[in-house]
């Protein structure tokens, strides 16, 4: 008899993004495996372990997590924002690929949610409302030189950018490498989003044009959307600006 | 005194995989515009009006909510999954821009979903566990030929693709010649996904290679996935097989 395994996101951080579904997941489980923070965006009753661990060991965190499944404990590993994008289902996945043969009878249940570039479009209006792309920064995982090329790719085709993963005390020059990276191919009055913690009380947004965007701006919680040639911002009086990208595309635009 | 006006998404479909933020919305507003499907998946009051309208009018919807908020309604503008992706935010946005400097006042609150492709890729595994983009296939709104131009290079740039809007009666062709332009670029073996109605009772997941993709086994309510080259599948005794794509690129891969 084993345990099941649910992968959740809870959200950007705010409770009411988070879905019923993830709730009742958490509802549902007595260990917890994920980073700190985003565990502590639970109300676990005394029942509810936590078993929490550092935001770079998500392999081992998710062996830990199927071990316990596996001896029958119904687990829930838990990400911010979406648990499939740049998160814990795909360390899940892996995990199982070169783990024992038991793992894979597993009852995995993998809950979506709202991921931080939907909450900070959301903010700011819809820039995220044409062809977009979401691209780690996060040079642990892939060669710098990849991620480099795939920027240079993805805004040479017209998409819209979202940056996860953007700075970090151990990565602090990717971002302003990305910038200049972009600076090449896009022009200098592109829209760039600078999203900190949205929805939650120390959200903060910032809009720059490319030409002065300033990588200071980023840190580990911030998400940063570049828009593409056909993002456009509208004043608003005594209201912060909106920024979107039109869903249509004039004939001769490429 | 104007009103509010809400852009939100009710997600997939399943009531657990709407937002809180999203139900409280709902509640605080009085008349409704949207695609009767996506309406229709609220319980609204007796004194809450639906104003449904055709799925390709979005501007004018847009238009005509805006004009009932400036005249000081509580109006709700809603999207199946999440607002900003292909959906009614951009359309907001667009009419702001273009109509009277008071739309521009209006009290614009944009409430961020779980867009198709997440609820999908969740039902799968973790086939967005990596670079990622979503690509709408209208090409109602764009030149095909963009179109083409932007699966190639994502493809060549190792992004897992998205398909929004994948086929319709009046677009049947586009997904198959899809493919077609994929398969130049890509394996033969790499998997796509067809997630239907994902969380619905109407639910359809099918994998199949890149190879032997199918056109025919989409529809309207389908969000094809395409993985890239380091997309892998887990086959699983009597369960799903998983599909998962590595957070890890191995250095030499591009």
């Amino acid at each position: 008899m084993t345990g099941k395994l649910y992968v959740i996101g809870t959200g950007p951080g705010n409770p009411d993004q988070m879905t019923p579904e993830a709730a009742r997941a958490v509802e549902a489980s007595t260990e917890f495996f994920g980073y700190f923070p985003y565990i502590d965006r639970l109300a676990l009753r005394p029942d509810q372990v936590k078993v929490a661990s550092d935001n770079r060991e998500e392999l081992n965190r998710a062996q830990a997590a199927l071990q316990r499944a596996a001896q029958g404990v119904n687990v829930c590993v838990v990400s911010g924002g979406d648990p499939g994008v740049f998160a814990m289902a795909a360390a899940v996945c892996e995990a199982i690929d070169a783990g024992p043969a038991e793992w894979r009878d597993l009852d995995l249940v993998v809950v979506p949610g709202v991921t931080a570039m939907l909450a900070v479009a959301a903010r700011i209006g819809a820039p995220l409302g044409h062809d977009f792309c979401a691209i780690s920064l996060s040079d642990n995982l892939k060669p710098w030189g990849v991620i480099e090329k795939r920027l240079r790719m993805v805004a040479e085709a017209g998409l819209v950018i979202a940056l996860y993963n953007p700075i970090s005390k151990a990565r602090p020059w990717q971002l302003g490498t990305a910038f200049e990276v972009l600076r090449t191919v896009l022009p200098a009055e592109t829209p760039v989003i600078f999203g900190r913690a949205a929805g939650r009380p120390d959200e903060r947004m910032l809009v720059m044009p490319l030409g002065e965007a300033d990588a200071a701006r980023a840190d580990m919680a911030t998400c940063v959307i570049i828009g593409s040639p056909q993002t456009r911002v509208i004043a608003r009086d005594g209201k912060d600006d909106l920024v979107y990208t039109p869903r249509f595309l004039a004939p001769g635009a490429t």
